[in-house]
């Protein structure tokens, strides 16, 4: 038996289609960001990354780096087991206390990452309610789709942030438990969930909510705790998700909600029980990061403003960029190989990294170069990017749209 | 709707059984190690850790300490996004190329967590093969039935180690694609798989192999690539999969195989690409450690000196251990609430730190201590495990087993 040409096959697939993906090596530097070094094939170039999630750069502030170092030179480098079985460290525990009240929770639950999280999290929560019908929106992403599909419960697709929808399906399912699984912002969009009326919707048909607040801790809200804090709703969600490894900039995730909840996923998610706990030295970094996070809202501000300004420049020199309310700022292109092209170009001709998004991750026909101005790209590099995007949307023959007025 | 009730009935169920976990509070010292700080209710505690899963204190080794600190100042905390968008750093590849090495394998890929190396690695792997039938021992871990679960292909249930049970199936099955996958030390009996002789069936009824070395790796074989390295038949095994949160003190797992083999993976296993990677720093402490456990096998050698000891010191006291080759010693109590007490009394009135391992980890009735003594287990807390077991046992009116003589 050949096993090896059923995975070249595979593989080969995905060439022919143009979806096989290459990974840039890129070499960060804390001093820098968002400048970086790229292992090209060539040798070592200077570039600036633009395609980061670690939005505000907090993964090179000196306090997050600082408490990392200190906690592993204290308690070593990893957690030395699963949260039952001697790796349920102390700072593990600060996390979770530092993340229950960032969301105004009982409770935090901290797993390996978001990507968990989501998976035996929302698994676990419908496994534990008798006879659940989880409601999950069209755009969730994949993390949360394999943890509706692991539950093994029955499942109801709304359409994306469609309220009509949602209640349609609500009502259609009479008394039975009901979970509304959604995110608040999606990532390859930019776009924001109505929170408050997917809440209200809740309230009035008996279900419990579910909220991926992943792209937006950190960011949005007084103290950074998402889309749901700065709307006033956070205490109407009952399990909030978020992520450590994106605004955050360390690794890891979590969920926060009612004591009891957590303490039944603590106690029945096999992800969550049979699986090393974060280091230490992470959850510390991430303590670090929350709270001056928590504190300070410099970060939030300066990133709005570079978010306004590259939308701003895009718009001024013609380039197809999805409207979104958020500092995700999608350009649109349209085809697989020409958004490979336009990042290739973007990279080796300007130095500027930004990774191509094509199928699976959106669907055909959308591809886009997704660009995350955070605090650190100054205004010489945002002049630069656009720059360089006209350059390239030029040599490759790609659209522009009618200039914004320079005055608006 | 109650949704309270359901989580709370949840977790009273497992009160009543006396199932209910709770997690020791821990705080580790580099400078100290097995001795750490028990968080307890009445105040902080000194005690002896004597169920690390940092099997040999990688985690407290300097080399491993400072290539995380040196990395994090260098790169930051995180990697700032998956390993498609920004988030390949430098030092991934460089560990990637590391494990590849240790294995004598084409290439490596790093997952998140061991759990998500056999979750998403198994269920990808035999997605990709058509019409696959996916053996697997009855022991595996959690994470691999997961895998296989996930992969939704046919399985079919092989006892423990059985080689003619084995046979028996792969016989049954005819000329359709097949995958072993299975693991080299089963982590709660201690046991070892017959590596070769599964590999000699494979070859024989034409199948893949799939082996889960996490208990194994940093451990076994002349430069600790495992139990398959020590056999040597390392070059026999399709996939290892290994962790660098065990032995390797740090987090994070991986495959290694034919790199078609892993591009496919890395393709296509949703567990990977839609995930931050992890964060260069911690790539850069697991590269210190696998180095350093290549070249110095003075922690083996002392390793398996103190869990010598440990073996003879409990047979002399009379305690029922399960006989093992390996450096797990799992001493049996065989009763829940015991086990619970047994460990409450250890770390209560001895500082020794042993959690107790319940069902649904172990079957009910087989209720143990497993004790896992490393090289910084000094003669001096053998000593004192054994005395303070002794007391526990008697205290709790547990069986002793007829004493080995000290000659032996």
């Amino acid at each position: 038996m050949d096993y090896g040409r059923f995975f070249q096959d595979a593989v080969d697939a995905l060439k022919n289609e143009r979806r096989y993906r290459t990974f840039a090596e890129i070499e960060r530097d804390t001093q820098r960001f968002p400048h970086a070094v790229w292992h090209s094939p060539e040798g070592e170039r200077d570039i600036v990354i633009w395609c980061s999630n670690d939005y505000l750069g907090m993964g090179c502030h000196p306090d997050v780096v600082e408490a990392l170092c200190a906690t592993a030179r204290e308690v070593g480098a990893g957690a030395g087991g699963t949260r039952n079985i001697s790796g349920n460290s102390h700072a593990i525990v600060e996390l979770e206390a530092e993340l229950a009240d960032l969301h105004g929770k009982q409770a935090g639950l901290v797993f390996t990452s978001g990507y968990v999280s989501n998976q035996t999290g929302i698994s676990t929560l419908a496994k534990l309610i008798p006879d659940c019908l989880v409601l999950s929106d069209a755009l969730n992403h994949n993390s949360m789709i394999e943890g509706v599909r692991q539950a093994g419960r029955e499942k109801a697709i709304f359409r994306h942030n469609d309220l009509a929808h949602l209640e349609e399906l609500l009502q259609a399912a009479g008394d039975r438990p009901k979970l509304i699984v959604f995110e608040s912002v999606y990532s390859m969009d930019g776009d924001v969930a109505p929170i408050g009326a997917i809440c209200d919707l809740a309230q009035r048909y008996g279900a419990m909510t579910y909220l991926d607040e992943v792209h937006a801790v950190g960011m949005y809200g007084p103290r950074g705790a998402g889309v749901a804090e700065r709307d006033g709703v956070m205490d109407r969600v009952d399990v909030i998700e978020g992520t450590l490894g994106k605004a955050f900039g360390v690794v890891g995730g979590y969920i926060a909600g009612k004591a009891a909840v957590l303490d039944a996923v603590r106690s029945y998610a096999p992800g969550f029980i049979f699986t090393t706990a974060l280091p230490p030295a992470i959850a510390a970094a991430a303590v670090a990061s929350v709270r001056h996070l928590k504190a300070s809202g410099a970060e939030r501000a300066r990133q709005q403003a570079q978010v306004g300004k590259v939308k701003r420049a895009l718009d001024l020199a013609g380039l197809p960029q999805l409207d979104t309310e958020t500092h995700i700022v999608p350009v649109m292109v349209g085809d697989a190989e020409a958004c490979k092209a336009a990042s290739d170009m973007l990279l080796n001709d300007h130095g500027i990294y930004i990774q191509p998004i094509n199928y699976p991750t959106v669907p055909r026909g959308t591809e886009r170069l997704r660009i995350t101005p955070g605090p650190f790209h100054d205004d010489a590099l945002v002049a630069d990017l656009a720059r360089a995007l006209t350059d390239v949307w030029n040599r490759l023959g790609l659209a522009f749209v009618p200039r914004a007025q320079a005055a608006e």
